[in-house]
């Protein structure tokens, strides 16, 4: 059966399936036309980038493409810097800089600018929708967005932060199961780390909001996009189910990793980050985890980490790179991602 | 679209949902007939039950319902008693008995012969199904429930227990994802809990194994039912859902726990039992979760708590009891189990 609803109208998409906007140049432009112009919605992951390089990359897809596609921006958090900490890390950290020879100890530094040029980024490029993860942005921002006629994405892990998003005027909102590869996009801290399974979020979520809601966690195939469907979503988001196609600008030992992982090799872990993130375990989370509670705050352990896993990937040493993977790796392929998406709508009709 | 398949011909369903074999007295014979005689699969939960009590209700599960129905019983695990871990766990279990005025201190007993006396009960009575948990039967104890005609389930929350499930020769295999409710059905201790969602865990078991796959985990309606289908099972178990329904044996006060919860108040728990469970947060799990990895291994911290469960019960007391619940709590309504089912079978076929 043919598919169509308002979230899919409203992004102009005509495959429920959208690239996740994985940040750390996962998502190049040939990946994300690639998605668009098969029918779904290619993202840029523009979490961690420089206004400039944001504006550039956005360009690129321009090019690329006619069709819709989309940025994602992080919610930024200031944690205070606290040189005992950073010491700390520093200390826990430094066996792994000597075996990956590097040098210098890097200074954290958090912009209190970029989230703000990021947005100028988007309204200036009047990209056709944007996502925001680790928060929703003011009433004010979601505002200017729409009034400008960009389409405005939040995320939830919970039906509570669904609700917050929906209040703040944001037009949809992915909800991010348990099973989701990558960061978790918690931004409400009342209990903990919420882990919840896409199975309970979805309808959950769609019973509860009354814009359309998006399934993410776990999803990499036709039954995964067809079964959100079905639990009230409009469409689904595909993150790992990306990482691995032929136009991810993944590292190759990253794309590998997940080839060959079960759904057990999979954790979270915050010692990449600071912040909770699903990836394959390898040495990194092995030897870091102990500390999990004791490391600096998100996006500060993000800095210090930055070069070990940049100079991981340089040295082909899968063992010290943040190797972000949901729980279905058995589900990945290595296709092109047009005809990932294109495999996805067959099977969608055929199971819907 | 009318659904049948395999598994649903082998169990005799019509409908399909099968309703956990739910230990603690939910499973009333009346629950599982209601259940059975609206085209589902009811199951008694027979995990702590002594052989004479399982044939007696077994025996008016029969007058009630003509239909197929199972049996749920629980692989044994036979732990060391340690004096000085009792003594510990007793002491921090001492306030509770205090404040509910239980005077005796219990004395955990291990039964070794409990096991072969509930496979006795099964082949003598000739149940039409019946189900494991914590574990796989030996290939023998299949093979001679097999040729007695009655159809073997098994439980897994990896593929890889899923996996051994087939190789011990069980016909199909509950697969539990990390949104179900009640105790963890893990068996295989490599790399710690694994908590694998719903989306994830249903279609890589379905791919990996030849038998039929059973998803549960979060599964309350008909959207959970058909998104199982839609991922690969070809029936889905229910276990929260029948908890909350008129015919349960479930006692009033965990009945409104779960009407009133939602997906952030239930967690997973070892304090109960000494095995990982799920249910609502409540003064009990709030106070002993501290000592979380401290208890006497399962079953022996279970017989530890079960004067303070039920005396609980007795006074009215939910924050004392185990408060088992999945983590769609919102989805839970007070109907009747037929109407349940019936409802259930009707949106699938809308959805399908």
């Amino acid at each position: 059966m043919w598919i169509s609803n308002k979230l899919m109208k409203l992004l102009q998409m005509d495959v429920p399936v959208i690239q996740a906007g994985m940040a750390g140049g996962i998502t190049t432009p040939e990946l994300i036309a690639a998605v668009s112009n098969a029918g779904g919605l290619g993202n840029l992951g523009a979490g961690y980038m420089k206004a400039e390089d944001m504006k550039d990359s956005i360009q690129k897809v321009k090019q690329m493409t006619k069709r819709s596609f989309g940025v994602n921006v992080f919610i930024p958090e200031y944690p205070e810097i606290i040189e005992e900490e950073l010491q700390r890390a520093n200390a826990w950290l430094e066996p792994l800089r000597k075996e990956l020879k590097i040098k210098e100890v890097p200074k954290p530094k958090i912009s209190t600018a970029l989230y703000a040029q990021q947005i100028d980024v988007l309204l200036e490029q009047l990209v056709p929708v944007c996502s925001f993860t680790f928060g929703v942005p003011s009433k004010e921002v979601v505002h200017e967005l729409k009034k400008s006629g960009i389409r405005v994405i939040g995320t939830a892990t919970t039906v509570e932060e669904a609700v917050v998003n929906e209040d703040r005027g944001v037009e949809a909102v992915v909800v991010q199961g348990s099973e989701a590869g990558g960061h978790r996009g918690t931004f409400l801290k009342s209990g903990g780390q919420p882990m919840i399974g896409s199975m309970s979020l979805v309808p959950q979520a769609a019973d509860e909001v009354d814009i359309p809601v998006i399934a993410a966690g776990g999803i990499m195939d036709g039954r995964g996009v067809a079964a959100a469907l079905t639990l009230g979503a409009e469409a689904a988001q595909l993150g790992t189910a990306f990482v691995t196609a032929e136009e991810s600008g993944a590292f190759p030992e990253h794309k590998e990793a997940i080839l060959q992982a079960n759904e057990q090799d999979v954790e979270i872990t915050s010692a990449f980050s600071g912040k909770p993130a699903r990836g394959i375990r390898n040495s990194f989370i092995e030897k870091m985890n102990i500390h999990e509670t004791d490391w600096p705050a998100y996006p500060i352990q993000n800095s210090l980490t930055k070069d070990i896993r940049k100079e991981a990937a340089v040295q082909h040493r899968a063992e010290y790179m943040s190797l972000w993977s949901g729980q279905s790796p058995r589900l990945s392929t290595s296709k092109a991602a047009g005809d990932l998406v294109a495999g996805i709508a067959k099977e969608v009709m055929k199971l819907r």
